[in-house]
């Protein structure tokens, strides 16, 4: 939960007169999102979110991210738009952060995903890759294979505090995934963070995605494997084959996975699971002082990453190899 | 800003069943207040706020603040009123707290109040006074004259931490209020935190008033003492003799003082100072492991006490004495 930076009335007023919304009524800090400061805005015209974008955040990917849900929503993907301001711009300036506003989406956050959430998860990823293949900015994942190394370095000499033998077998995995990771396969627009928080659901029926400040450019297969890192793990960290079957057949009700996707998805499904694993190490190995967020126990990320060692191809995840 | 309770989607729809106020369409935990958890909630009947109280608050006091809220807003006091569940009911259970479900109330507080808002803020004050007059429910108020020494015990020890002398000086004030606190004066339901956090606006016009959670029978004109000090200091702590005039004359204008009241008006600021400097003394001293709320300096009471002492009438406030 996090509003890291507080905003003064008249501060506010100035901002939204920028838009064509009508006259602010009320706005409130929401208790959501860990490196933003996030704000529900009720103007004349409804509901809005507004969103300061604080240091984790580099300025410079903004117009990618803003761009992004603006394209997606053109296509009809459900997802927060972003109003462009009398002056033409998406992005403005707001107590010295940059700021956007964005529409509010109606849903909430299954806590406890059913089959039936992973499966309406799989085919509105697939929707969103499809939306997104005309999309013609580009943007690094800097959080995909050549981005663990450096990762790994900063935390390998204190990785054994996490779990004894940590540093070696995270040493080892890393040299594994850099041989084996494939080097081409499908690439676009990627939401790189779609973890249940950022899926909004009304009922069964999911209402929207959310947070696209991971996004960039990947393999879409990859994103495919975070979302079984994400989804199909029950509480005790056991794997939900269920789960991750009506995952993975909602996904191709929509867009069918090439043979290379198909069978290196227990590869990308291991280095996803390496990916949060070492971010988790790190920000549990450097909890700021006064830090508002507990880290994440990486040791989770650990025990997926071990079930993915030992998948030999997809029929660990449920579909005929 | 706070958040301690996090609560599942089924659990809240359950919850939000019981009120007939269609389905549930989206919940946002907000980042206000220090003492409860509150959520935004979007139904199709429109916007609520979902309050669970946490261990600050006894829950015995419960049904005086929301049987108040609703005497209010049955008086035309603007402040959110308390849904009535289909058994009947204000007060239900949401994840193993005491919750309930009130009105959403458009508006903003003003984080640097003018002169103009002081004025609205005494009139509603006086209005407020004159709907509470015959709410008969009663709850005596823990934080007046009696309650201060065991609160001054408790910090004694360690007060001359904040400022040196500062105990000594704490224990004199409290001796000579204890002697001089007015035995009877008119009495009804105050606030007794009006904080410009707890009141909303629209541009200039006062829209509401919030947080009713230290409400109970006191001397009224303690709750304008208590504003006083909210709403008349400037930031470097000097007093606004105008604004306290706005104040005073606005309160005047929907209900007059007594003329016991008008003598008492600077030894009940004086009270309403230590009250504050009491309460916050403690906390300074006292902050929990893992806090997430900054104390506030108990010192800023100090400097309002000290003006108050030197008044000699309400003169000193602005008015004729």
């Amino acid at each position: 939960m996090a509003v890291y930076t507080d905003v003064a009335d008249e501060e506010l007023a100035a901002f939204v007169a920028r838009y064509d919304i009508g006259k602010l009524l009320s706005f409130k800090g929401i208790a959501e999102g860990v490196e933003n400061s996030n704000f529900l805005v009720h103007t004349e015209a409804g509901y809005f979110i507004l969103t300061l974008y604080e240091k984790r955040v580099d300025p410079k990917d903004l117009p990618f991210f803003l761009e992004l849900m603006r394209h997606l929503a053109g296509k009809g993907i459900t997802c927060p738009t972003p109003l462009v301001a009398n002056d033409g711009e998406m992005l403005g300036t707001l107590a010295g952060r940059p700021a956007a506003m964005v529409t509010f989406l109606d849903g909430m956050w299954i806590r406890r995903p059913r089959t039936v959430h992973c499966a309406a998860l799989g085919e509105a990823l697939a929707r969103f890759h499809l939306a997104g293949a005309d999309f013609t900015m580009v943007r690094r994942n800097a959080l995909s294979v050549t981005g663990w190394r450096p990762l790994l370095e900063g935390s390998l000499a204190r990785a054994d505090e996490v779990a004894p033998g940590l540093g070696a077998e995270l040493s080892e995995e890393l040299a594994y995934l850099e041989a084996a990771w494939p080097g081409n396969l499908p690439t676009g627009v990627i939401h790189a963070d779609l973890f249940p928080d950022n899926v909004f659901f009304l009922g069964e029926d999911l209402s929207g995605l959310i947070d696209f400040y991971f996004a960039c450019t990947d393999f879409l297969a990859y994103d495919v494997a975070i979302c079984l890192n994400a989804w199909c793990f029950e509480a005790d960290l056991s794997f939900n084959v269920t789960k991750a079957r009506a995952l993975l057949n909602g996904y191709r009700s929509v867009r069918d996975f090439t043979d290379a996707e198909f069978a290196t998805l227990p590869i990308l499904a291991r280095g996803a699971a390496l990916r949060f694993l070492l971010t988790r190490l790190h920000d549990w190995l450097n909890v700021p002082e006064g830090a508002l967020v507990t880290p994440k126990d990486p040791k989770e990320y650990l025990k997926k990453l071990r079930f993915h060692r030992d998948a030999q191809s997809v029929s660990a995840y449920g579909l005929d190899g």
